[in-house]
This record gives structure tokens, C-alpha cells and sequence, in this order.
């Protein structure tokens, strides 16, 4: 089994290879948050590209996550952190949802022939799932703005790092060393690495820090979000 | 001054700004081909995309090095060693070359306010030309087929670490803290660190290895390669 990352929704292109399971990460915060809702009991998550397209739903009559730039919009019900989203609120729910960097990294990795959701949250349930039948794992890291950041990255070294614990395991660029060098020198004290972090630094701006620290906390649920390439959704995969 | 890193030519557009002096960085080997060039008297490099322009160029009396896939070409003079340039051939004469990657690299960064070619082997006289008069410099990597690689990386890396000696600077983005954590594991020994990566491997696949440990040492040049928009050409930079 190989395992690689790929450090930009706009590079994906260039790392995909045939039969790809790709696993979306946008750590601060989407990947977290979508792991969540679905632990939280949502039935379904629809995730859409633009706010206007967020807002039609709204208006249909569903419940919708929408953040830009790190603050949740004006007409959504939730925003883009993890803690906005109780079962109280979202149990047997279809939840829309829109973020900045998630969704684009989602598009780009549609076609492969599996889809998940990963974050620190759910890491090990996810390696679990992926190590039943992948010939090869990318790690598709959401970034910022299609520019690289250092939490996806960390997840990619961590994946690296913990996942010969399940077979043999070629990495398959240097990205993915890249990503588990870096892992091996902050993965003693994470939240403290990433304080220097361009998005570590947005979400203290918006004082949103107990975030951050929830988002690097390994193992908080079970679900592994799987996207559904017939109706685009993404649901707990089974 | 603000410093950073953009890992791949593909993602220029997203870290680009007005009135950027950019960098292009070919570690193994182009960037350190084209000092060696420049160094050993040739007058003028002239870039081509293709290996069609190149044959071109040397049906009409040209001088030409290329390189695919680590290889020199059949019909060329030169192929991709800093070596394979010696002053007896090379002095005041155009050379016309192509590579594999840095030649994509140029043609992204080909609007900045300056571009230079850098390398291990000319990073202090490069320091000293961007000082001079640089708002923002970002070291633009050419990595492979638009992938990362670690050697390009770790030129950013060292080149951050060095820069505070001259003035004030600021790390732009995560792919420029990144690039310095990891010359920071890397620099007691970086020829040995690289063994795992995969264009070190290329090399020696084809009997380079000497090619790889000379471009890791720091300024066997004093020259800086800087593109002219007019004509587009590279010439030492005065």
C-alpha cells in the first residue's frame, strides 16, 4: 500500500493516480467539524461551493453551516466550529454546509474511488476504514486558499507515522516526508507548533482558540465521513 | 521585507503579489546547472519550454544543454550537470537550454518585479542582490511535474535562516516555516537527509550521485542569473 499527500487542492491533479482513496483534511476546522456532525447523529451532510447556493437552501427550509474567512455568515444556523453543532440540533438532520477550503478540496477529489472525511478525531476509525482495500491513500489537504498550511501537513505525518502499525506502507513522494518529518518534531506539544501558524493566528483574531485545541485532540469520535459520488452527500461510512 | 516559499510553479498564482522579487530554485539541477553556466563565462542562457525549440536552436548554430527525466538528450551538447559546462566551451557564448522543470518554473514567475536564478551554490551572493532593494521575495521552487520535493524546500529553508543576518524579516506563510523547521532538522548533513528522497534516488539511478553532493555546497559561485523581460534572456546580474 502506498500513501502520499498532496499539499493543495490545486495541485491534486498532479498526485492523482487511478483507483485513489482520498482522504479530504481541513483540520482548522471543516474536517473536524463535519466529523461532528455526523458523530453528533446527522443523517446527511451536503456540502456546497458558495454561500449563495448555501442561502437557497436555507431557504428551502434545511439547516446551514456557512463560514468565510473564519466567522460564520449572517443567515446560517451554525458556523464552522465543532462545538456549534448538538444532537439536540442536528440528530436525523440533512445539514448544508459551506467553508472556505473544505469544499474546494472535496470537489477536487470527487472521482476518486473512495471519498473520506479525516481529522485528527477521528484517526485511527479512519485508517481502520482505509486499510481494508486501499491500494493507495492520498491525503488531499485542504490548505488556505489553495496556499499550503502546517495542520494539514501535521495530519499527514501523523497518518504516516501511525499507519505501518497496520501493514506495509511505501510512502509515495516527498510531500508525505515533508509531512512526517514535520510531525515527528511538533508531535510532542501540536498546539504549541502550530502557535507560530498563519490559521492558528486567524482563529485567535476570532476568538475561536479552544477550537484549535479540540481539532488536534486524536480520537473524539468513531464516524468516518464517506462521500457518496451518486448523490453527492456525505454520510457515516458503514 | 517579507519572505516566502512557493513549493510548486502550479501554485504561484496563489501566493504571487505585485512587486515580487522572485527566486526559481532547481536544487538538483537546473538552477545549479545555470550558475555553473554563467560562472564558467557563457554570456546569456536562453530558456525553451520544449525539446523542439532546443533541436531547433541547434540546427541553427546554437549551443544546447537538455534534460528529460534526468537524461541528457541525444542531440544536445549538454545535458543537466553543472559539470558538463566548461569555460573552454562555454565562454562568452549563448547557451540555449531546457529542463524538465525549472524552465516551467521561470515562465510562471516571468512577470515579477526581478527574477533570479538561486542555488546552494550562490545563496550568499544572492542574499546580498535581494537585499538591495526586495519588499517581498519568494523563493519559487520547481519541484517535479509539479510536485514538492524536499531539496527545493530545504534551499528555502536555509535561505530563511540565513536572511535575518540582513534586516528584518517576516515569514509570509506556512510554506516558508515549514521549508525552515525542516532545513532545521536537515542541515548538520544535508546530502545524508536527502538519501530518502525521491530525486536523489533519480539520480542515482543514473550515475550522478557526485552531481547531488556538489549541489548542496553553499557558494562555489558568486554569480546571480537574472532574467531579462525584454529579451528573455539570463544573464549574471550586475
Amino acid at each position: 500500500m502506498t500513501l502520499d499527500l498532496c499539499p493543495s487542492p490545486a495541485l491534486y491533479p498532479f498526485y492523482k493516480k487511478e483507483n485513489d482513496t482520498v482522504i479530504v483534511v481541513d483540520i482548522f476546522r471543516a474536517s473536524t467539524t463535519m466529523c461532528a456532525m455526523l458523530q453528533k447523529g446527522a443523517k446527511a451532510i451536503i456540502t456546497v461551493a458558495t454561500t449563495e447556493a448555501a442561502r437557497q437552501y436555507k431557504s428551502d427550509g434545511f439547516l446551514v453551516g456557512a463560514e468565510r474567512n473564519t466567522r460564520k455568515c449572517d443567515f446560517a444556523d451554525f458556523g464552522n466550529s465543532p462545538f456549534d453543532y448538538s444532537r439536540e440540533l442536528v440528530q436525523g438532520k440533512e445539514i448544508v454546509f459551506t467553508t472556505t477550503n473544505g469544499t474546494m478540496a472535496i470537489e477536487m477529489g470527487r472521482n476518486s474511488r473512495k471519498l473520506y472525511i479525516g481529522a485528527f478525531s477521528n484517526i485511527d476509525a479512519l485508517i481502520n476504514r482505509c486499510m481494508d482495500d486501499s491500494e493507495r491513500i492520498v491525503i488531499l489537504c485542504a490548505g488556505w486558499n489553495n496556499r499550503i498550511n502546517m495542520e494539514d501537513t501535521l495530519f499527514g505525518g501523523a497518518f504516516a507515522e501511525k499507519i505501518p502499525e497496520m501493514g506495509v506502507v511505501t510512502l509515495g513522494s516527498d510531500s508525505i516526508r515533508i509531512a512526517l518529518e514535520l510531525w515527528q518534531k511538533a508531535k510532542n506539544d501540536p498546539l504549541a507548533y502550530l502557535k507560530q501558524s498563519d490559521h492558528y493566528k486567524r482563529l485567535i483574531n476570532n476568538g475561536v482558540e479552544s477550537d484549535a485545541a479540540f481539532c488536534l485532540l486524536h480520537n473524539t469520535v468513531s464516524v468516518v465521513p464517506e462521500y457518496n459520488k451518486t448523490d453527492k452527500k456525505i454520510r457515516a461510512s458503514k
